[in-house]
């Protein structure tokens, strides 16, 4: 603690990202990129963007960008707020949206940049454990509340809720912002976005950094009606009125524009999810039913840090949280098809030696 | 206001940045971007980076930049800090180190974006009139205080601070953050860098949106002792964990390694500038001393507000504030060659019509 410090710096509890190791032939399932780049459409956008203009700052509302995503989404643009990742629009959400008197609500087992945002806007939460085969059970969150976020499939467990079931926590708690991260939703999930023409206080969160591989160029946005895109932009305008580059404007759009691209490659990664879950379940795996781009796995009798060690020393890098009820899973990040080859076979080599 | 929002968001004052117009051959002289591209070995870097790898995440710490940075000025990398724009950086710095129960203190005409900054994070201030020759008077910050920042040159006027008037304060303020805001500074300031080695209070903030051609991308940075810099990583880390995206790190390790390209396009504005500046006096301006890349300047009975307005209808676009004591005043970006001598045969034209 400097003496030059705000007081609020002394009270953060900064997230933790997966590590980006440099290891050479890694197998890198750790942080829940996408095994294959983005559209060549999206590399050819960049190129053709890398002139002169760049000496021109981007367009602060990123216009064409939320008109592309409003037809996609068949919203209309001004109910699209876009964001440097869906972690900067998560930010000016919980610091816009989220802070009441009343408690945030939000599962035990989660994204875990939930608390670490609430720490830095001092937002009073209330922690919903998840149920004991760690499913979000809508009604755990009915009561007084001053909002609820979800993260739908659910992180790390990979678990996702039934549209029924948000619609009507939505209609249950009308007066309450009901946030929807839906971070993972194109792999297997049932998104809320519909629920926003007919809900005034939902609000849905996306990236472009999993379904559209575009981790590296962060990207996300948010799609709600006037009144909480508003509060976003008030925010935004606050802190940065340009934090959407130029480049990721047109990759972005790029992406969007090329569904094909799109939907093969998340079909071809929903089918290795489905391929490495039963070879994961023939080698004594319990593994959580997932719609999202990684699974999350323990083996009876042996300890989640332990195998993530040893799957490290064979250069296969998987991501272990030391916390309450989770520290035996393992969060696998769907790869490639060699990927996973490579980390079964690292599996059993594993317990081979252990035999 | 709507029931959703947090409290926060009613007392918010957002920024509001220069205009983007979509005008045929418009002359762009309203937000401070160099006429001039980046290097064209920035726009190699980005093709070259344009590649798969943008389905990883970037390096969170930047760590080839920093170090590029580091070495570029003399520091440690761990005494470098970069961000999302320099804005970002200042929104940072803001609620990390200029939030005590004591005011900051700041001039009262400045960078318009501190007021937003100190209502967003509820930072008592303390606003210090500039002289009635539009200058900051170190004196005037002598006394008790939370903080200090000033930018330098000054924004609007474009008046610069000498150093030993900025190291006098430093050491005067020896318990208190002094932030050097130097996003014109390579235009002919005089860098506080320097002092960074030897005062554990002063911070550096830089952008490579004026100087190095890159608004379109969103690269800022800091350099101060570590306490200071943790401060910043802490905010960082609890806000977003990845804000620069990979092809801003390349883009902007590219720049730095062409010194000579930086340095030529610098000295061209300078020699612009000051062309501008006599013509604009010969015209009858009031035009003060610059070293920024605009100019600030009043011509004795013509309203800003009316000479801004004739100057659009001329295709030409300025910035005019209308606030307390320079609503008279232009501030005129340094452009081109060409774009200088549009400006001044439409003022021509505009003087005549008035005649």
């Amino acid at each position: 603690m400097s003496k030059f410090w705000s007081p609020l710096v002394a009270s953060l509890e900064p997230y933790v990202a997966g590590e980006q190791p440099a290891i050479p032939d890694l197998i890198k399932l750790n942080t829940n990129e996408n095994p294959w780049g983005p559209s060549p459409r999206v590399l050819d956008a960049i190129r053709t963007a890398a002139t002169d203009d760049l000496r021109l700052y981007p367009d602060p509302s990123a216009t064409r960008l939320r008109q592309t995503l409003a037809t996609y989404h068949g919203v209309s643009p001004d109910q699209v707020f876009v964001g440097n990742g869906s972690d900067e629009v998560l930010a000016f959400l919980f610091a816009g949206l989220l802070k009441h008197d009343a408690p945030l609500l939000y599962p035990d087992i989660t994204y875990s940049f939930y608390p670490t945002y609430s720490r830095l806007f001092d937002i009073n939460t209330r922690i919903i454990p998840l149920s004991d085969d760690f499913r979000i059970r809508p009604e755990d969150y009915a009561g007084p509340c001053g909002a609820i976020i979800l993260p739908n499939p659910n992180a790390p467990t990979g678990i996702g809720l039934p549209l029924a079931d948000i619609s009507q926590l939505a209609s249950t708690h009308a007066d309450q912002v009901v946030a929807i991260d839906e971070a993972y939703v194109d792999f297997g999930g049932e998104t809320a976005i519909p629920l926003v023409a007919t809900h005034e206080n939902v609000i849905v969160i996306r990236t472009f950094s999993k379904s559209r591989s575009l981790a590296g160029l962060r990207i996300g946005y948010a799609i709600a009606q006037r009144p909480l895109i508003e509060a976003l932009e008030q925010m935004k305008d606050s802190f940065n009125s340009y934090p959407l580059d130029r480049l990721a404007q047109v990759a972005a759009i790029a992406s969007i524009e090329d569904e094909a691209w799109f939907s093969s490659h998340r079909d071809r990664l929903i089918a290795i999810r489905e391929d490495l879950t039963a070879k994961l379940e023939a080698r004594g795996f319990e593994v959580l039913p997932s719609q999202a781009n990684f699974v999350f796995a323990r083996k009876p009798g042996f300890e989640g840090k332990t195998l993530a060690t040893a799957l490290r020393q064979r250069a296969v890098i998987v991501r272990h949280f030391a916390r309450p009820r989770i520290s035996d899973f393992l969060r696998i990040t769907i790869g490639s098809e060699a990927e996973c080859a490579r980390l079964i076979a690292a599996l059993d080599a594993i317990f081979e030696s252990a035999n």
